[in-house]
Order: structure tokens, then sequence, then C-alpha cells
């Protein structure tokens, strides 16, 4: 096994540094100062240390240990990508595996100490970490910056990302800023806080109606904001505010303080009071500040579930951008299935012609995440990325996985299909059939108002058990409108955690709908649907609700075997399909027209 | 409408009673000193102040209000009992109904007092009244007995029951019960505790392989432990205990104190300690002496645990039994269908038949419930309870629902069957078909171990609410062996509730499998079947789980509509039919096996 030199290098000046500050173990997080699920690249810092290029992964490292931590959908590519850097991976939730805290907690001697920067730890996991450090009897030093020295821009680091802010107009948000500001003061009313803090970035947007580009693919600008019952702060980077989009926060009376003024603010502060905050979305090192002087009221930001519930202005844009997005994603089909014919695709370039197809759209702005195109074993890992250069031939046999999506004035879409552009094992059809059956049976379930992801997980994911096989990854997530393609609270999973929080489904939620089967070194098969959830009918028995499908791209006709499937699920499979057919072929040429109705077909 | 004389007599009582105690509230739940499901009679408090008769439902009184909560299976039986009591009744988990805890909150004043007695409240639940009343600057009076003066010995109160007590053997236990005290011993070490208190009978009878008969049904004998890592000290009646069991105690050193000692020895115990208890199955009495003095170890009971997971041994002779109690469900739904023509039953006739056919199984010592037998509107109320006397006729249309099970040497039994008498309409038919396949379609679920309950509940409650029904009931509960038929910490239900603690279906339990349609006034539909737990297939995915039937019972054939079923659940229908006639049929006589054939032929 060859060595890999970069990482093993910034492995061993990480471990020089610790030495030097009296630091047994460090612990560093994929994470900015605002617990976003994906970071700019100036916060790609265990990236940096890991070669790990997956969107989730925590590293532990001491003088003779170093693992990392990640989920389902990065096993395969983890695996790949920590070849030669002598780092081991930790397998989450797999049987046996213990989590990251675990493993410090075993392995931590007294009077060690464990470093790492406190502003890009979230509170409640710092504290946690502490506790169990206290345990151990051993020390927790929060001001710890792995990358100091290390890693700076004169070797290569980007700057913080600081780019341009736009308000939304309400004819796109059905709300103005002031409306939901008021609303979030009711909510702190009832909880009893003078104070609420918010650091989370999308839930700040969502609030401010304003958008930004400091992540790719998430149009959110860094900032904080600090709301009392009379007065609302907006700690954001003031290069990147125009006379416009100041004169849109002074006529609301939104005070505007520099980004990086937030910590001597509040320690600061002269009438220090109760102040609510989410724990999970504070940074460590805020919330050390915080707990200090201030009564910490602890509840999810009221945001969260305000910003997850689509208003009625948001789901009618959404139905819109979903059917053009539908379509686009339905020519991009036909162009594979078409051109398979005559001349073969790299991934890469696929990925860029559905790029270019969605790109066309006019509302389009942005992808909402780097398209994953990923060819038979490529697609076995859940977020592949096809480099330009270092990336599979797309040959006439087996399936392509495609994932995309775009940032759209009135939308944020995320869609994945199965492609077969050939001949197909049988083993694989099987396989596309079963994942078709869990698709399309979550899509149709009734269940009772109070039901929350965990109720629903099994039905999407039934007819993989069955067969003895697990997807191991979540069924569904929020996705944000013109905001993060992944949001809370409400999700599909079904692992219990005891004192997790479960977000029941509520009426305007839009969730992800997407099972799969992959195969490590075979092929991956995944199809995403996305589904508004709404109220059906109520009755003595309580409100029923359902779902509501804005995802109109057609299932892969050829990789179905009708006998795989119940009666009902048949049914199932030739209503969505007439369904595609109808929204679709109206904007369609004459020979996609005709393709789709071939495809469309029932089985 | 009515008044109910006698109940109303009684409030004005306790009325007067709180008043001369400066108590303005008392709460009265349904309850033994033991957190006991089912309590013996001396026990029924809450149902003398109400006269309501479920097994489950608490009181809330002040002045000029009385509420009586209760949960789904009880809505349509205590809204008849509760008629002319002037008690106004709470649906829980209905929406909109605040809990008792909730409506407490809401309606106390400052300085007014909370009465009850503590002996009979978990001390969970009453910590968490003492914390709302605190909120509400209000006061907590723990020794409140609401029967003093009003229900005594004198006027028809039952002596505390004092039955023998008996020893099981190896053969039927598979374990000795000093092996099962080095297991609890461990799990002390483990947890750092120097003592466990353990309260909650089935757990005492299962750890020390003894059985009574202090509750109807439940084979329990009412008494406390205290265990150390080398001393045990039961706390039970001494006059219940002959020359035999005390030799038994005595050659295992086990310390015999007598049941009402208990409180005196914690009080005056020296060296107090770590004490490892679980608040829910310990009295608010008990726990208020103890968190005085001792350092308290929050923990469930790990009896509880393990008492679940059933041994070889015992999951061997479940096998047997439910076999045979099968046969006499068979026997009875034949009994039943044949006299149909010639003679009718009334449901208390019937009940009665059930019970004798049972009874004949050597192996059978008492019922598991008193057997539960609703013909029509009357099988609408989940645990219906005929009377003689004054109960419905069995004519021949609609359909019966008989619950019922025995207590046997080598096992507890638990099963239902809705049995159509004549005649009966589209829709019930209908009806029972959904229910035919929600309890099909959970049995035979494959699905990854780390499953609880609540993944598992919409598998068995989907065929209902696709068509707007719902069941306000859990779909399963554990079940003793030789023990209460309802047991934790396993059971099928949907709700979510925050920080509830869910249990992971493990290899060894068994749980019972019973959607049902209820429409009151009209008809009750149940099939209820117990299932075993067992591991299936383990590969690089995980290890899955499945449910092996221990119930071989006819479903009814005539009820069945084809065509509401998709074709898997026509398939699995016919499997389980067959394996009915091949399990059973052995066992029958003539006429029964070729009924029992015609009945099992495929749809």
């Amino acid at each position: 096994m060859e060595q890999n030199k970069i990482i093993t290098d910034r492995l061993e000046k990480l471990r020089n540094k610790m030495k030097q500050c009296g630091i047994e173990w460090c612990y560093i997080p994929t994470g900015d100062y605002h617990n976003s699920e994906y970071v700019s690249d100036y916060f790609t810092i265990r990236e940096f240390f890991t070669g790990f290029t997956g969107s989730n992964g925590s590293l532990l490292i001491s003088e003779d240990f170093a693992g990392l931590w990640t989920d389902g959908r990065y096993f395969i590519q983890a695996e790949q990508e920590l070849t030669g850097t002598s780092i081991q991976l930790f397998r989450m939730l797999d049987e046996g595996v213990p989590t990251l805290v675990e493993y410090l907690e075993s392995h931590l001697k007294k009077e060690q100490t464990l470093g790492f920067d406190g502003r890009i730890v979230p509170a409640n996991l710092g504290e946690e970490i502490e506790l169990k450090v206290k345990k151990c009897e051993a020390f927790v030093h929060m001001g710890f910056d792995p990358t100091q020295d290390i890693w700076s821009i004169e070797n290569g680091r980007t700057e913080m990302p600081c780019n341009p802010v736009r308000e939304l107009s309400v004819a796109l948000t059905g709300m103005d800023c002031m409306e939901k500001i008021e609303l979030i003061r009711n909510e702190m009313k009832k909880q009893g806080a003078k104070y609420h803090m918010i650091s989370k970035l999308d839930d700040l947007m969502w609030l401010f109606n304003i958008r930004g580009n400091d992540v790719e693919c998430n149009p959110v600008a860094l900032c904080h904001a600090m709301l009392t019952d009379t007065s609302v702060i907006l700690f954001i980077q003031k290069k990147v505010l125009d006379e416009k989009i100041l004169a849109y926060f002074s006529k609301r009376n939104i005070i505007i303080h520099d980004y990086f003024e937030v910590a001597e603010m509040i320690k600061n502060m002269s009438d220090q009071g109760s102040i609510l905050l989410d724990k999970k979305n504070i940074s460590a090192y805020f919330y050390q500040i915080l707990r200090e002087k201030w009564t910490i009221i602890h509840q999810p930001n009221p945001t969260e579930q305000m910003k997850a519930i689509k208003n009625a202005t948001e789901v009618e844009r959404l139905r819109e951008i979903y059917l053009k997005d539908s379509v686009a994603v339905t020519k991009f089909i036909y162009e594979i299935k078409q051109n398979m014919k005559n001349k073969n695709y790299t991934e890469y370039e696929a990925a860029m012609k559905m790029d270019q197809i969605r790109k066309e759209i006019p509302e389009c702005f942005d992808l909402s995440f780097p398209t994953i195109c990923g060819y038979q074993a490529n697609a076995a890992m859940m977020h592949y990325q096809a480099e330009e250069g270092n990336c599979a031939q797309v040959l006439p046999e087996g399936m392509l996985l495609v994932d995309s999506g775009g940032q759209f004035e009135g939308g944020t879409t995320d869609v994945t299909r199965t492609i077969s552009v050939g001949e197909t094992s049988r083993k694989q059809k099987e396989h596309y059939t079963r994942v078709c059956r869990g698709m399309l049976n979550l899509s149709e379930v009734k269940f009772l108002y109070g039901c929350t992801g965990r109720n629903l997980d099994i039905i999407a994911r039934q007819p993989m058990w069955e067969a003895g096989i697990d997807y191991k990854c979540g069924t569904g997530h929020g996705i944000g409108y013109m905001l993060n393609v992944h949001e809370g609270p409400q999700s599909i999973r079904w692992q219990y955690m005891k004192s997790n929080v479960e977000a029941i489904l509520e009426e305007g939620m839009i969730i992800s709908n997407e099972p799969g089967v992959y195969l490590d070194g075979e092929y991956g098969i995944r199809i995403e649907n996305i589904m508004l959830c709404k109220k059906a009918e109520k009755n003595s028995d309580g409100q029923f609700m359902e779902f509501e499908t804005l995802t109109y791209v057609p299932l892969d006709r050829e990789a179905v075997i009708p006998e795989g499937m119940s009666d009902i699920e048949r049914e199932r499979l030739n209503r969505y399909q007439f369904s595609v057919y109808e929204k679709v072929s109206p904007y369609l040429t004459e020979d996609e027209k005709n393709w789709l109705f071939q495809e469309t077909r029932p089985v």
C-alpha cells in the first residue's frame, strides 16, 4: 500500500504542534462557526488533515492514533480516500463500532489534555465531550486552532468567504422579514426569553429574507443575529453590503454590526438576562461565554420549524419549479439514452450535460449541490464526485446514477434517477425493482398526524430488508426553499437514539424519498422524489396526512421486473408513470415525447 | 340522564373528607403498592369512586370538578360507565385533550393543596406532579388516603390478598433463582450500585422463580426485595409461606421479612449507599424515604429486560403450550359455528365455553385475563366484559369477538379471533380483510436489529390508515411466562413521546400482533397472534430479525374479501391457513378436521 505523503506530512506537523502545546489528543470535526453541514473551502480543516472529502466526518488524533468517523453514505469513499494515510476508518452506527466520544472516553488517560477549536464545535457536542473528559480526570482546551502555522493563506488556504448579499421579494418568500421576526418574538415571549441568539446560517437567511453565496451551492452569507423584543442586531461582514441592502435593513430598523464583533458584544453587554438558544447551533466558544452570566433557555431555534413549514406562496412556487426541473431531468435521461447508441459520455461529461440543461431554466441561479454522476461501481459511493480526467467512461451496459438539483428563484430541487444505459443483469434489475417499490410505497402512504419519519421509514426500506439488504443512510431529509438542500427538523430515518428529538411531519413540510441499494464494487441504485406533506381527511379517528409528489421524472421501464412487484405496486408504478407523461410531455420535443410515451406505458 | 347515586354519594363523602383535611384537589390513580397494571380488589380505589371498571384510568377531583383520564381501549366503555356520575371523561392522546398533569397545572391555584396516597403512585409520576405543583406555588400532601373512613372492610372492601406461594422447577424456568440473582448483581456492579430495590411483582416472581395468586389472573404474590452483592431480603406476607417454600428460600440464603416491614427497614438501615432503582416501579412513598439519604442510580430494573428475553427452555415450552392453546381455540370456533345453526349462545355462555375448553388442557391452571367475548357493538369496546344475565345474545348474523388466554405450566397465552356467526355486511368483511392484512403483514416483516416497536407499528396499521381508520391502542405488547399477560419493556406502538425510552426488539422476546377496527355502536374486529422475535440472516449489512408465529388458529375464510388484498397478501393468508391446518388438525375430531380443511383452503 502506497503512503499518502501529503497527508502523513500534515499529520506529523499537527502532532508536533500538539506536543508544543501540551495536548495529547486533538479533535477536528467538519464545521464552520455556524454548525453548517457543508462548509466553505476556508473551513475544510478536517479534509486538509485527512484527505477525506465527504461532507460529514470527524478526526480524532493522538501521538500514535488517528481515526476518522463518518456515516454510511461515505463508507466506500472514505475507505478509498484514507488509503495510505494511516488514518483508521470508524463506520458510524455499524454494529460494535464505538462513537468518537466513546472511543475518546476509553482511551483518554488521567491528566491528559484534549484540544479543539471551540468555534467550529457545536455547544452541545462540546459539553458532552467536556463531561466525558472530566470523567476521565483529564482536561479540555477549547482554544486550540489546529491550522495555526500549518494551514494559512500563504500555503494554500483560501480566504474566508465574503460575497454579496441580496434581499428576496415577498413575491418569492410570501412573508416580510418583520412578520417573521414578530413570530419569533412571540415564541421568545412564550419561553420567557429576553434575548435570542441565532448562528445557523439558513435560519438567518430565512428570517431576514436575504441570500448570499458564502458556501458552495448554499446561498447563505456568514452572519449571526441577536434579537430582543424591541431590537434586532445582525452581525455580518460589512463589506458585503451594498446601498440597496443597507437601505433594506435600515428601513426595518435592523442594526448592523460587523461579523467579528459578536464575541466582544456578548461579553460586554450590560443587561444580560434570559437568552433562548439552541446548543446544537451555537458554537462551544460562544456558549462558554454565555453560560457564565446569562440564564439560558434551551430550545431549538424557532426559525427551524417555521422555515421547514413552507407557506402557500412557497408551495405554489415549488410546484412550478419542480415541474420545470423534472422536465430538465427527463430531457437529460432522453439525451443519455439516445447518445449511448452513438457516443459514450464520461461520468463528468454526463454531469456537465445535466447541469447545462438545468441551467437553461431561466429561474436557475446555481446548483443545489455538485451533481453526483456515478457509473456502476462508482454509484455505490453515495456521494461520489466525478472529476474531469479522473472518472469512468459510461459504457453501454449497466446503470448510471445521477443525483442533482438546482437553486431557483422559487425553490431548491433535488432528484435522483438511476438510468439503465444498456444490457443490465437480472440481479441489478431485481434491485432496481425493489428500490422503485420502496419509493412508490412511501409516496402513497397515508398516516395519522403525529407520525415522525421514524414511523414511516420502514415503508420505503421494507423491500430491501425483505431481501436482507440495507442502505446505510436515512430515507429522507427536509429541503430548503432557495436554501440548503438538507434542512431539518424533519427526516425519515429508522434508527432509535435515546433522547433524540423527533419532528412530527407537518403540513407544508417537504421531504425527500430516496431508498437505494448499494453494492460495494458492483453498482449503486438510488431513486429520489421530493414530496410535500399535506393534510388528508379528518374524522373522529384523527387528522390523516399524506404526501403530494413534486417530482415528475420517469422511472426506468426496462429496469423494472413486473413480477417482482405486487399487483398493487404495479398499479402504483403505472399511475406514477402516467402522471409523469401527463405533466412533462407538453414541454418536450416530438422525439422526446414519443420516447417518454413508450417509457411510461403500463407494465 | 339518570344520576348514578352510588357514585355521586361516594364523591360527596370524598369531597367532605378533602375539606376536613384542607385538600382542594385529590388525585386517585389505578394502582397498588407495586405499580401493577391489574390490581387486586383491595386496590380498586379509583373504580370505587368512579364506577369505571377499566384497567387503566385516573381520577382528578376538586370541589367542583371531577375528571377521569383513560386510554383508547376504554373510551366507549368509560363513556357508558361514567353516565350519571358527573365525572368528565378525558380521552388520553386524542387531539387537544390535556393530560391529567397539564389539566392540574392549568387549574391548580396558588397555595392550594393536592393530596394523594403516595403508596399507590409511582415515584416518577409523583415527582412530575410535585414539580408542577411547586410551579403553581401550591402544595403536595402525599399521605392522603382517600379510602380512610369511606371504604373499609366493614362497608364492603375486601381484605388485602394473601394467597399461598409456590416455587417453580428449573425444568419450567430454565434457570435457578440464584443464577438470576448473579446476573442482577453483575448489572448492579456495572452501574456501581451497592443496593437494588425491587417492588414490581412480576419482576420479583421471575427473579425468585416463585408464583402466587394475589391478583386475578396474574400469578403474583405481594412482596418487595432488597439485594446487595452478598445478601437478599424478600419482604413478603409471612403467613403465605409453607414449610416447603421456606426451605426453598432458606437453602438459597434468602432472608425473609414481613411485607409491611420494608418502610421501617429502609428508614433505619445504617449503611445506606448507592441504590439502583426504577422510579417507574417504586412508589412515591418509598422514594421519598430513599432520596433523603441514599445515592440513587436511576435505571430500569435489570429484571425487566432479562424477564422479557425468554430462554431456550421457556421458548420450547411456549411453542408446545401455544399449540395446545391454539387447538383449544380452534375447537371453540368450530363449536360456535356449529351451534349457531341450532341454538344461540349468550356472550357469557360463549365465554364460559371457551374457558371450559381451555381449562381441559392439563397444564392450564388459570386464565391469563377474564375472557372478552363481545358480539357486534359490544366488541367495539376493546375490553368489554360480558356479565351473566346482563349481556347480548349472539344472533346468526355479524361477528363475535373473543379475546382470551390461559396460565399454563409452561407459559401464558393470549389470542383473539373475530368469528362470523352468520350473514355479515360487505363493510364488515372489508374491515375484517384489512385487519387480516395488517396482522399477516406484520407477522412476515423482516427488519434490521435495532428496530423498536415504533418502527414496525405502521406495517400492521397501514391497511386501516389507508382507509382513514385508526385503532386507538398499540399493536402489540410483551407477554409474561406463567406471568402477567402484559409485560415490558417491548411494545409495538407508533406514538412519539419525547424522552420515552423505547426497547429494541431482541431475540427471545414474545410480542402480540393485534390490529383492529372498532366502530362505536356497530362492531369491533380484532385479530391477535403472538410472535417470537428471532434472528434471521446476518451479513455485511447487519443482523436481520424476524418473527415466528406461535399462534395457529384459523382466520375466518368467509369474512375475507380476496380482492381486498394484494396477490402477495393473499399468498400470506394462504400460507398461514395451511400452517394452521398442518399443526392443529392432528388434534381434532374427524368433524372438526373436515371443517378446518374447508376453512383453511386457499382463497
